[in-house]
């Protein structure tokens, strides 16, 4: 049995990373876990456009690749609900479970988003979950996600977001909103100081145990 | 690495069905995963006197029984928050974990309690979760926690129930809203025709997503 | 200055009827407003992967097609967020205009869907909306949008789920949860007793009045 | 078939400036939109009293001034629901259409108000919407209604106070709190970088609609 | 000192009732409780209209009334806003205060409305007091306040709706919506099983505080 | 008749305030008022464990001391239903009796936190309560239970958190959010300038008008 976790953007070096957040997971009997890219994605999902125009493509990657779970590993869960229709095998979206997930960590969670312009699409999306009361903010770093790799620029402001999301808005729990950001979540924790939640990761452990328990979908 | 999982309860035969729940979750190289009797507690939690008395309870055997992360196996969720100042370790409660896990199948969940007295005690519960606008309803089968065993009776009323969030409340998930009913989930959910989430499995997977992962709490 | 209305879904009788409904809007020296088929797209949009799949043949239609404004005559908003980006016009889609519009008639609005399978779609576009506190409920009519053409069959049903979310859900106004259902919208009030609001001719009313008022959205 | 603006405070300037910003939405063969004072008003609505002592005179003015369609311009909607019940025709207030059109242009809004004391006003007004998830921030300028023409004054303090609701607070769309504001709207906007609704011509806007589409509220 | 409770409304059976359900609240060392008519009041307060046509009369009352407290003595709290404006002293509505303390006595209240005319209004005003996530349903009896003296008529509806509450939407807990009610307080617990608020006397307990405490409202 | 107010912690200096606070509420016809100290409770209750820890001892202070209503002076309302479930006369805790008064008073009430890890403790309370959209923020003085007597440095604390209660949150209203700081409610709305609750007072209140009317729970 397979989980498949899908990074819709083209970016190799992301879906490296993702590999890496993956390994912990990864247990001899448990499911194995592979990190493909969508190559037909855009090089970051930045957009509504790049949400919504990676949705053929993750249908077919679907199609094409049998697996007992999938995990579409971009914040904007792109695609989720439509891949849901198309396969009675689970499907999760790294946003939902990360915030989900970060709503067991603290009564307060906040988000670090990469860009701006985003936010609103997420704001669209958390209200959607319906997890408005627990939200304290959403702030962006506001570098690209193809800039994320400079390391030094990235965590930097990464921490003082995280900061500012603790101090000013009343975080106990951040989400880390992007899928390329895994290798900052020990640290930013720790300069932070409050549980950081990768979302990815958050993802994964759900599908294993839907792997696991083959909950199905009912037939109706 | 060991996850322990609490039966705040002292009905044996429960504790038997949270540990034979959690057997698909038991993977060779992941983490053990034991279920305990709180022998000093009472044979169902059904007030909240019996939520609060066993908070005591809970944090003794915690303390005695060392383990990478703890679920406590009650609908009510007691001692959730003063165990988790009690320990470092991860501490996961089944009512939270069982509904967050059902926001991933289903965009009104339902609830089914054994108790009409429970659901104001829920209902709070489910404030303070944040999730009202995500709920459908909570109806009670209507027998005790101990008569839960005599299975003519208390799967009929089930489906009963189950059937009456989803056609007259619109539930297009259901949450089984007592660690006691584990067996009858999958017959449920071929009876309902909506997914149905075991709370307790759905803790013991977040669980396992803990332990491996290492997230402790932030040291502040 | 023109205001396009793309019917998202290939049936031009939908196209026809949205085309009539428009009639009591156009007016001498005001916008013209010309309704058109999006060719590309399925008989009716039933499902989250007609949404998305429509999203790419909408972006494609408005940069062939220039006009003032866009109103996406789908009830699921399909693109609309897309060709929000894709575009400096205006672009509104007849859900929220419908749902916006209803707010002012009446304090509790029901809506009519046409499939059941449609309404948790629609549940999670009124939690984005953030007004499920105004929500009475939404309850489905069972024909698909292709069957809408048969009115001895449609009519009844519309006007049984408009009385029942009247008296069992209190719901004060009514929004047609479909593009093609303008024909019936006085009969139904009439049937029904509470304003029912047909949501394609309330996005035009806004995008007129965007259109008069040159509102750009700002540079930013 | 004619609108009636009416102001509801004796400002003459305010009424001249409502009918300057109605301009653009008169059209050769669409209603005629016409901008009244009510002179028994006080010279601004600043307190309840003022709200609720207008409301007579608002029903005496209604009912010597037939008209299809009523605005009434002021942003506390004073006598909205007392109107609505004295006439079958559509009225419509500044404050929710204006609000309403908000939610079209982005995901969280901001208020610019007058003064601070009107501010719980207002959020009870918000609260009755059930709009307050969409709320960014309201924030007030601080000078008095009839003051708004000392256009030095006072179009510093709402740039002041826009990009406060912007950037603290995270509004990516702002609603004028008065009516007197309209000849700051696109200045506003090109200062701030967010779309700004004026709300007398969201109101109006949607008024058009109405007259056009003779939805009467039922005969229930 | 003096806590004046104005019933608004001209009918004088009302206004003997409310002073009957002040008795047990009146205490040697306590304010004094009068209940007073506003004579210029209709018969009952039935429409917005009537809510807002009484606002000059009860503020003529008040500052012609010299008292340490005023209690607004309609379920739709007419003029509470306005009436704070005009004396430092405490008014309190018996809607906000019935609400709120059915708050302390169930987690899901129910109302009983007079007419259903009369639901919008109030859930407008639930609206402004945030706490419709703790409103199980308002459902009418369909008598008007003058009818509401006979007894048989009205006690017999009142409690089929105070069980519908309970049993179909969940209250456990009753506000009775009217002023006019309060001998019906205790047969209608006793009939329904469910504590029971009238709401006169829960403002007037919050009055006697505030009148106790001295807790002017502040300077500013 | 007697209510009997326990402070939960065993600082008898924190119930002298307690009783001091009581005061004004002493009638000479009125119930007396009693305010006792849990010798079992820790100096000052500062975590859940505390909160959950005084449940038993709280139960057994009510058996032991016949009482016609309880209030439960501490601000995390601890064991309130498990009173409530414990006897049939009224039981009242301070947070909730608190915060309800303040939703009488202005329309975003501020809460000052004794300490920064108090905060989503209250946060998830007033989840349940289901009141916060009042929310305005709530912010810690940042010094413990027992400090609370060291004016000089508390006060200041209290009246800096205040302001930027109101300042940059808005508030209109603010709640004590401790027992423990009665004596320095007027001089804090004095300066903050916004009116002040302090919650035992407004509990009490609330306990002598349940003692007063005898509104028995229903027998159900």
């Amino acid at each position: 049995m397979k989980i498949l976790v899908i990074n819709p953007n083209s970016t190799e070096a992301v879906t490296r990373g993702i590999d890496e957040a993956c390994a912990p997971l990864r247990m001899p009997g448990g499911p194995a876990i592979e990190a493909v890219t969508l190559k037909e994605g855009p090089p970051g999902i930045e957009t509504q456009q790049h949400v919504d125009g990676v949705v053929p493509h993750l249908l077919n990657c679907i199609s094409k690749n049998e697996a007992a779970a999938y995990v579409i590993a971009c914040y904007s869960d792109p695609g989720l609900h439509s891949l849901r229709e198309a396969t009675k095998n689970p499907v999760l979206g790294i946003s939902e479970c990360g915030i989900l997930t970060a709503l067991t960590l603290g009564q307060k969670f906040g988000v670090i988003a990469i860009l701006q312009k985003s936010i609103p699409r997420h704001l669209r999306y958390m209200g959607a979950l319906g997890v408005m009361d627990r939200l304290a903010a959403e702030l962006p770093v506001g570098v690209g996600v193809t800039e994320l790799s400079d390391e030094a620029k990235t965590f930097g402001r990464m921490v003082d977001v995280g900061k500012r999301l603790r101090e000013a808005h009343g975080a106990d729990v951040i989400v880390m909103g992007c899928a390329g950001m895994a290798r900052y979540r020990k640290p930013l924790q720790d300069a932070v100081g409050v549980p950081v939640v990768e979302p990815t990761q958050a993802a994964v452990v759900m599908a294993i145990g839907r792997v696991r328990l083959a909950w199905e979908a009912s037939s109706n």
